[in-house]
Order: structure tokens, then sequence, then C-alpha cells
């Protein structure tokens, strides 16, 4: 504490990511990365980016990125917000939009951003719990002054079905709903097309996740113009040029090597149905996942206890300790050759 | 304007950036751009790190490049704060720092990002006229609640004395003073030893200028560890990886080439100094720069007409249309090339 800290900073309580750690030969099971890496022609496009032209400033509104997302996604790039990493984009969002407008809602069990950004912009929430069964009631979000949903939801796997999603944004009219689908190709169907329809819905993706990018830092949010328009204002406001020339290049380039994506991602999907089924054979719960990643308890080992013993044994797993999932372990999805080593630890942590 | 926009998004009024013109062959002097490329050996870092690696996140702290900037200054690494450009680090330190404190001063002309982050985050500010040859009264400062000084100044290019920096920073203990030293590099001397003496003083750089990186979007601060710290917490409450791998590499390599940096911006200053008496020979009177821009006006011309007609001629420049520097241009400092081009375009449009 320091008596320069303004009564803002001393009442934030920063998010905490999950460990980046520095030893080699771990197997890193614990945020989310994708286990491949990203296209070749993604490497290709950034290492011909790499020259002389990195001394002038990227193109503000990084045209080209929201022109290739706009027209993958069948909408217009007036439609397309980019930014440095979905958590920036969201960060813009929540100021954009849940400023002074009284108090916003989400899941009690969902991403930990949430309430931080909320901390940042000193904007009331109320966490609404999930069902027993970790879903979200939709009925519960009525009359909220803002809604945010990450779906599928994170760190519980579990999608909510389109016509729930339809119905939050329908039945909420005067609140913007975020839709956060930093997990949707793996699995869930994406409310992007309800974007023309309704124009309080903004759906913000990443390309860290099923694109393999964790490391060039690119998001962004698909809305109604006027939506967009917000953003960029908010974004105009704090850093013209959030995207550097070697992220707008490899962004882009990742768009167009769809069959690259379709075969990491199907290949993503299969060893998670896999690693479902040897989890469930060990005694596991395990949620149901639309993503790249599992919440598994086991019914007699605690997770606080289990992910010591897989740290121990150098798998690195999350654990969050957090009301109603301190028992479970977050997983993530990763290669055969790395499930292999996880279950291998496992059978020699859990009683026989 | 929709019903979806806050309060704040209705009443911000966003930074306009200067012309990113997509043309082939213009004379691009507007931005401030260095006009040599990055260090050879950054671009070899970022070729090396564009692989498979981009599927992991960045370290989120940059430690690397926090270590790196932290030798080069003769300060701990616990001094550094690094963000995505200067602009994001000024970001968070505004927010940071002046949320709630009171009214913050700066100079009436000076980087016009200043009142748009104060728009942001509901900062209220005095801006301190300077005096009528653009220099800065540090009186004018006393019981402000934050101050910023850009030194050298933007746009007007004029260094602030040593001392007189110190005595800004010294009387006023109270108030954070927040130095932009965005173009220290080509010709001022930085304040970052005082960092040592004053726990109030933050020192902002960046890598866009005289490191020739502005593609790469890489900005630092320099300041007490308490004052570091709070940087963190905002930045941790807003995006935990603003820096991506590839921006880190090169960074780091750019600190590695002390020699290009040196030879590239001594080259800088030669050609400013021959651009500097080739304007004056001209006629204009051009105000003493320690940057890599010139601020200079026409007796007879005014600086719009003067702008548009180099814009004709495939020249651009900066023209602020801003109270008292409605008359001036503000001419990056190129190559010696790009100079014949301005000089020839000037002799074509200026009366004989």
């Amino acid at each position: 504490m320091s008596r320069y800290w303004s009564e803002l900073v001393r009442r934030l309580e920063p998010y905490v990511p999950g460990e980046q750690p520095r030893e080699a030969g771990l197997v890193k099971l614990n945020t989310n990365e994708n286990p491949f890496g990203p296209s070749p022609r993604v490497l290709e496009a950034i290492r011909d980016r790499a020259g002389d032209n990195l001394r002038l400033y990227p193109p503000p509104d990084a045209r080209q990125l929201k022109c290739v997302v706009a027209a993958y996604h069948g909408v217009s790039e007036k439609n397309v917000f980019a930014g440095n990493g979905s958590d920036e984009v969201l960060a813009h969002a929540f100021q954009a939009f849940f400023s002074g407008v009284g108090t916003i809602r989400f899941p009690d069990i969902t991403y930990s951003f949430y309430p931080v950004y909320c901390g940042l912009y000193d904007i009331p929430f109320r966490a609404v719990p999930l069902r027993e069964d970790f879903s979200v009631r939709p009925a519960d979000y009525r009359g909220a002054a803002g809604i945010v949903l990450a779906n599928p939801n994170a760190p519980t796997g579990i999608v909510l079905d389109p016509e729930s999603v339809e119905s939050l944004v329908r039945d909420n009219p005067d609140a913007v709903v975020i839709v956060d689908e930093a997990y949707v190709d793996f699995g869930a169907e994406s409310a992007i097309p309800l974007v023309r329809r309704y124009p309080n819905l903004l759906v913000v993706q990443t390309l860290s996740k099923s694109r393999s990018l964790a490391g060039l830092r690119v998001g962004f949010a698909i809305g109604d113009e006027a939506l967009v328009e917000a953003l960029e204002r908010v974004k105009n406001s704090f850093n013209s040029y959030p995207l550097d020339q070697l992220a707008i290049a490899g962004a882009v380039a990742s768009f167009e090597d769809e069959s690259y994506f379709q075969q990491t991602r199907g290949a993503v999907i299969a060893e998670r149905e896999s690693l479902f089924a040897a989890l469930v054979e060990r005694g596991f719960r395990v949620l149901p996942s639309a993503t790249n990643f599992l919440l598994a308890e086991h019914p007699r080992v605690p997770g606080g206890d289990l992910a010591a013993g897989l740290r121990r044994r150098g798998i690195v797993v999350r654990h969050f300790g957090k009301a109603r999932i301190e028992n479970f372990l977050r997983i993530t999805v990763g290669t055969a050759d790395q499930h292999g080593r996880l279950l291998e630890a496992l059978d020699a942590i859990l009683p026989r």
C-alpha cells in the first residue's frame, strides 16, 4: 500500500491468471491452451511481416482483420470490433455498456475475470447461482441492467442451448447481453446469427483457444453497429493501436486456413472424449463439456490434494478452491501423450 | 448514438490518431515514426519466436523484458512496468494515480491524449497555458493533485531542463508526477535517475520512436516499486497478457543492439538539424526541437493551406487546427530523400 494509490487501486482485487511455469518437461494442462501449434500459414504470415514496416504504426482500426472476421461470420465489418485478446475486448465492453447502468448479473460459477472488471469500473453486480447441475436458468436474469454469459461456460464446460440463449437476449431488451464464446468452436453453436435481430447482443470470441494463438493476443466482438461504435469510442480513448502489425497478420492468416482449423479442432474434440471416458472409468464425476477442458471431481480424493499430487509428478492442472467447485479440477484437453502421463499419475495417486 | 450507450460512452471525446494512408509512394511525415527500420536483430528474434510456442500464453508479467529494461536503465525490475504501447501504460497510470484525487494539471499545448484519458476515467483537469515561447513554468503546477509533463513536449518539440523537471517532482510531493519521455532519446536527459529519490515520479517511455517499433506496440514505465505495483494491479484487472510473445522477444532484442540504436538515433538527430536549417532558410519560424519532429510556421501562408498543398503533392504532415498552434505544421524527421521531396514541394507552394 502507498500514499500514492488512489482509492480505486486500494480496493481492486486483480485477476490471477493460471500459472505459466518455466520448468521444461511439465505437462501443462492448466490454462486451456491448444495442444496443437498455430497453422503454418500463420507463422509464415508473421515472418513475412517482420520487416522494416514495423517502424510504422499499425492501422488503428485493424480493418483487414475486421473484414476477414466479418466475411467468415457472415456479417458486415461494421459489426466487428477487434482487441488485444478477448480480455481487453471484455474490459472495454464492461466499461462501455455497464458503467452507471445499475446492477448487472452473471452466474456464480463462471469466468472469474467478470467480477474483477466490475471492480475496475465500479459496476455493481449480482452473482446468480447456477442450478445444482451447474446449468443456467434464464429466468433468473430477468430485469438485470446487463448480463454476461460465458457459453460454453468456464470452468464448468457446460453449454446453454441456443433457444435459452436467445430467450436471455429477447426477454431483456433494455440490457446489453454479452455472450462470451471463448470456447464455442469446441462444440457449441454461436449466437452470432442472432446479432442481426437483436441490437442488445454482443458476442465475444478469441483466437487463443481454437486457433492456437494465446501467445499472439487477439480477440473480437460481433454485435450491432451501435455497440461496435461504442466499443471503438472507448478503445480510441484508451489506446489507438491495440493490435500490433504481427498480430493482425497472423490473425488474418488463421481465418484463411480453414482446413487446419477444422482438423485441429476435431482432434481436440476427439481427445476430449477419450479423456472424458478415461476419467469416468477411474471413478471421476466429469461435467459434460463443449470446450477444450474438463471439470472433474473424484468422490474420495479432495481436488486440492489431487492437484498437488499431480504437480509433484510434473503435471499442472487448475484448482480454483472456490465455493461449489472446490473439489473439482479443471483439466485442459491435451495430446494423447499428455493424457497418458496424466492418467498414469492419477493411477499412482488414487486409492485402489 | 444508441440507447445502449452508457453515459460515459456518450460524453467521450476519443483521441484522433494521425492518418495512416495506404497509398503507395507518399512521403509520410505525420506520425513521428522513425525513418529507419528496426534493428535486424529484432526482426531475427521475432522470426525465431514465430513457432508452435504461440499456442501458449505469454508470461503475464513480461518479466524478461522488465529485466532487460531495468538493466539498461540501472534500476531494479521491480521499478519497471510494461504495456501494449506507452498509450496503454499512460491510460493505466491515469486510472491508477489520478482517479478521484482531485484536479490534475498538464500544459495547454501537449499530447492531446491526456484530456481524453481524463474523459475516460472522469478525472477533472486544468490545462495550464505554456509561456508565449511554449516553455513550461514549473511554478504553475504547485498544488496540483497530479501532473503530466511530456518532456520533450509534443507537438512543440521543446525540452524542459533537468533542474526544472526535478523541481516539479520535488515541490509537489503529494502528487504523482508522470513524465512522458516518448521522444527523450532524440536529445533530452531522462528523469529516470530521479526515480531513486522521488517516490512520486513515474517516467514513461516507448519503443515506437527511437527504437523504430511503432508497429510492435511496446511501452514501459519506471518508478518507485509502489507505483509499479499499483500499475500491475490495474493491468491485472484489465488484461493479464497485454504483451504478446513476439512483442516481448522483439523488444528484448532491441535493447540488446545498442550500436544500431545509437547509430539510427544519431542519424535522425543529424537529419533534424539539416531540415531545421532548410526550413529557416525558407522563412519558417521553427521551434527548437529535442525530438524527431519539428513544429514550424510560415509568416505568410496559413498552416492548414500548407498542409493541404503538401498533401496534394503526396506529402503528409500533421496540422492540428488547435488554438495557439493552428498556424503550425508538425513535420516528422525523415530521410534526406524525403526531406528533398518535402522542400521541393514547399518551394513550389511558397510565394517567392
